[in-house]
């Protein structure tokens, strides 16, 4: 078992990694306190997980919920449910709500505990990978808006986050590869000792080495960890965990939601990122050969869909949040393990990159 | 022209109190950093004050939203246009929201400026006596949920508060007199010779004596900045501000919210805490009189509706926020100017007070 900590001053909280964690007590108990917790999580996880969270805090007065599967569902309606639950049941400010499950748990249920009587309790138990390196870690939360991924949320750190690795045996392959995406993108963008890792590791964390697996989960928490102290709010460095997200959530919108799982549209947008900093004299063909060969190898995708015109990208990427001032940055590379932010790029490459 | 300041660190923001300052650019143009603002108003605002405010901001590519008047328009469905016309409009996390209205307009453009893309720059333009005492200072934000009051929100603080006390003109006297419970609160609850100058005064604020005025609103605006720079998010000193909410929140809703204004609510909740406060033995019975006659002067309702049964109460303020582990707490007096939280009083003397 491993503990890292977030760095936030007053918002510090631990992450705590290893194999049969939700079956260890003392862990979730000391971040739990008053008697009123609610665990929301969804259909396909629930049968999973759910009974072996219940024994956890059974000595509280626990609520369950269970919302529908799927990023189609990551929407204010949804986070209605979570708010419609919590006051028939008369949870007051002390409350605590546990996200059990993936991204658009964690997501939904952390904005349900930033915005409850303006902040309740949270605590993050993710059982997917991608929530695991990613996004149970660092405090963003929100839901999609039919105009664009994300628009709609609240920084807001968990108490806790309680990474038990064996909940990754039940993932499937796509998932798992999902996931990947986001442990790679911290090599790419800021870790090149990793990134060379993840090269002679990659058939271990596909056939679920349990050794690679902890190591690569916990090198992604230090790196997001390390990321998410410099720079809570996203004022600067935070910025680079976006590599290929712009390109991605293109096409996560374009495609429609839950069409392609978004690790897989990340997947394909480092290889684009990566395309447009190539063309734009940044990286050297070597290199984005080694980061597309990379993210092929984890079975992730690694050109676009077919779909998707260069007019339909600017039109959904001109609505990301990475617009500023009604240009849109981009996280390009200047080498392996070397990220930085701009916005001062060759309209003409970046349509070639698009077709 | 005055100006206090709330003191919250990075967070510190000036309030600018002072007649005619819509027609002074100097005080909101430094608080925009970009092209892109959003003023957020409604229909009985909108006609009065948005041509002024337009010039204000002549020198941005400002877009203006009117929504509909009243508290029952206070929801998560009129908190979604905002963020449509923002996503309309393609606003980027740069850009400024302007609330121009009450304390239900301060309150859902702070909370769509809390949560579109995780945080957008927000400034109150206030145009009520109880948004200019009260809601637009501290950063309280949110929307009502059909089973209680503000339990959907944020604290989120503005990046400045204009108050303009010639907007005061065209308020209706019983909005006048709903926006000096609030100032009343101050008095009773942490200044006692704010209370006695009230008792002195109260003719020349009903007759809107622009000296009156504005030292009432500068008296209440910084009891309300000192109060919420020693305890931002509620968890001590800053529950006092709520005197006679947990009675008054209960009355907007048992009464349909809108059927009573929340300043009117607020002035009756008063006098049942402190009826409460005396019957349990804490204020005498001459500041009891003083208090509820304060109220009345104000031409406030002093007696609760008749509609709402005891047990109604209970069941309704047991969702209010100010309940911790089952326990409603109210705000009590030792005396006038010395409030204090207690959960510890009698059941037979509170079930005497609602009826």
């Amino acid at each position: 078992m491993k503990t890292l900590k977030v760095n936030l001053g007053q918002r510090s909280y631990p992450i705590y990694i290893g194999s049969k964690l939700l079956s260890k007590q003392e862990f979730l108990t000391q971040h739990i306190p008053s008697k009123q917790v609610m665990i929301v999580t969804n259909e396909t996880v629930a049968p999973l997980y759910l009974d072996t969270l219940q024994k956890l805090v059974a000595n509280t007065e626990y609520q369950n919920l269970i919302l529908p599967d799927g990023e189609i569902y990551k929407t204010l309606d949804t986070v209605n449910l979570i708010y419609d639950a919590l006051l028939t049941h008369r949870f007051d400010r002390d409350c605590t709500l546990i996200a059990l499950g993936g991204g658009v748990i964690g997501d939904m249920t952390g904005f349900a505990a930033a915005t409850y009587q303006r902040g309740v309790n949270f605590i993050q138990v993710p059982t997917t990978l991608l929530a695991q390196v990613d996004s149970s870690v660092g405090g963003k939360t929100g839901v999609n808006h039919p105009q664009g991924k994300n628009m709609i949320g609240a920084f807001y750190q968990p108490r806790c986050v309680l990474a038990d690795t064996n909940t990754l045996n039940t993932l499937e392959d796509k998932e798992l590869s999902a996931g990947i995406a986001e442990v790679i993108k911290y090599g790419i963008i800021r870790d090149l000792e990793f990134f060379e890792w993840l090269e002679n590791n990659m058939s271990a964390l596909l056939q679920r080495d349990t050794v690679a697996l902890s190591y690569a989960i916990e090198r992604s928490c230090q790196n997001k960890a390390d990321v998410v102290a410099a720079d809570e709010y996203e004022s600067g460095v935070r910025a680079l965990l976006n590599l290929g997200h712009t390109f991605g959530h293109a096409i996560e919108a374009g495609m429609g939601y839950g069409n392609w799982l978004h690790g897989e549209a990340v997947g394909v947008g480092m290889c684009m990122a990566a395309d447009l900093s190539h063309r734009s004299g940044w990286i050297d063909k070597p290199s984005l050969d080694r980061i597309t060969n990379l993210i092929a190898r984890a079975n992730l995708p690694v050109t676009p869909p077919e779909e998707l015109t260069p007019e339909k990208y600017l039109e959904l990427m001109s609505v990301d949040k990475k617009v500023k001032q009604g240009n849109i940055h981009f996280v390009l590379l200047r080498e392996i393990g070397q990220a930085f932010v701009s916005s001062d790029y060759d309209n003409e490459l970046l349509l070639k990159t698009l077709s």
